[in-house]
């Protein structure tokens, strides 16, 4: 089967189909392309991304939270306040899925228009 | 909830989370980045994008083809030859995706080292 590259040097089916295929189940997973987006700003509580996260239930959000902590993306802060602050951030690994991020608002800008929201 | 905006002038939690949120449930539905990635180079008969799909059953490729169709991402071409001759190909909708393939394969490369296949 001859596959004319028009597009990229890399073979299609080989490391380039790997990588996408592993990055797609990370940021395709529930809620993180969602979380990834609103950590872009900075540091977040807990109840500031079970507000921008609407519809998530507060399990379910410690629990992506958890994953995306053991994957490297995200990293949690405890500040020994009163009461204590806890606080998510993207780690390095988080940031460099923002390119990914971005394409997906682009394209969403373009091709899907939102009416469920407005 | 002050969120001062460091990246990008739009609002995180209104148009952009909705393109974000619509996008990642296109992207990350299984299968569909690998198709689109393969798709890519050019059209692709069912038994090519089975091959380079491997462990994708010929039910669940149809499956998805159709789910692709459906949504505008890819159009479907019968050739009316002997045998007939049926091809996949993205839609311009489809190509727009291309942005998001590239910064998936981007990060996983930089992130993702593939052992399962290599």
């Amino acid at each position: 089967m001859a596959t004319p590259a028009t597009r990229t040097m890399l073979p299609v089916h080989e490391a380039g189909t790997c990588a996408v295929a592993a990055s797609a189940e990370i940021v395709g997973a529930k809620w993180t392309a969602l979380l990834v987006h609103d950590l872009s700003e900075g540091p977040r509580r807990f109840s500031q991304l079970e507000h921008s996260c609407h519809g998530i239930s507060p399990r379910t959000l410690a629990e992506r939270l958890r994953a995306l902590e053991a994957e490297g993306i995200v990293e949690r802060h405890s500040y020994p306040e009163s009461p204590p602050r806890v606080e998510y951030e993207l780690t390095a690994k988080g940031e460099s899925l923002l390119p990914i991020i971005d394409a997906m608002r682009d394209f969403g800008h373009q091709w899907l228009p939102c009416h469920h929201h407005h």
